[in-house]
């Protein structure tokens, strides 16, 4: 059987940084499995269905529910996003590696579901860096803007719920952080009993 | 206050390579403390007193024994090794990571004084490539090298109380593993309450 992969969860409050990250984590780390995420919320400019989103109409959404075809769903600022069960667990079985981009509300589902999935957290810097970067994206409208600040403080008393927290000062160096994070959880004791098995049978035989 | 550093215990049989290791990595990683033990072993060729170990008398080892100044001691093939406290509290309360070099005994009693300590176990790669590097070494007499593989395969069920192992089947890799445990952990949200707790009340005059 060959070892299992390991799912990194990649979340943190809206405008913290995770979407650049995960890029960046996907181009240094290609190994990694991307798991697309399915939301109602319309593409924004440049963003592809099946490459960023799987971009599906409410119905649609409501109807995987229903299926229990959703590893975590949440509604965020009135759309709904989720993950489709389809693939991951397949891809974790065959041993390779899978990075979701969640909400802090879909990472909460997902921790109680797969408690060895490895939860990380991306943080601002600090919340005044928060509002400049979503003034920048300029993809959001001013009521919306308030609504991502004032709940992203509350969003960052969640972080207590994660394996680890990565500030996201600098994309590269926060991204080299989280490649760390995976090369280390691969060597966790708990993760490597085949490994050692497999020495200690190979001992006994020889003495 | 400083952030408290890490104390890193590289532990393994006897003949894994953590001295190879523990050099590799405190050249790659300069920041890192070195905590050097104490033992009542004879020098080997190359060896210095104070820099690979404190090479001490017996009596003075029972005395150190005597007056509570061992974080760990053990008796191995006839020689007492152990790690004196002092610097290692003071190093770690003034936020600099610490690495220790030890035996299966001793890594056993830090995890009990040290809960927080991030105990590694280096394996050798299979117990033939094991009993290859301990003739390679030369410095041991044939009866010793039986002694040795024979304890290591019983120490090889050691391993499940450690929290990481690293095969080191090459010195360089099984090194740059290390260096990503040192960064995840530092990554760890229970080692990050104050900064949390910083962009937290941060958060809280802003909203």
């Amino acid at each position: 059987m060959a070892k299992q992969g390991i799912l990194i969860v990649l979340s943190g409050p809206s405008g913290a940084g995770k979407g650049t990250i995960c890029q960046e984590l996907l181009r240094s780390y290609p190994e990694l499995n991307y798991s697309i995420s399915a939301t109602t919320r319309p593409a924004r400019v440049g963003e592809q269905n099946g490459v960023n989103y799987w971009f599906i109409s409410r119905p649609e959404f409501q109807k995987m529910i229903e299926n229990d075809q959703l590893l975590e769903w949440a509604e965020v600022y009135g759309n709904f996003y989720g993950t489709p069960c389809h693939h991951i667990a397949e891809l974790l079985n065959s041993g390779k590696d899978v990075v979701l981009e969640i909400d802090t509300q879909g990472a909460a589902q997902i921790k109680k579901k797969f408690p060895q999935g490895v939860c990380i957290y991306i943080a601002p810097p600090s919340l005044d860096e928060l509002a400049k970067r979503i003034h920048k994206r300029g993809t959001e409208s001013l009521e919306n803007i308030k609504t991502r600040l004032s709940s992203a403080s509350g969003e960052l008393t969640y972080v207590h719920n994660y394996d680890y927290v990565v500030v996201n000062d600098e994309v590269q160096s926060a991204t080299n952080k989280i490649i760390a994070i995976i090369i280390a959880e691969k060597c966790q004791v708990v993760r490597n009993i085949a490994t050692i098995n497999n020495i200690l049978s190979n001992a006994k035989k020889n003495f």
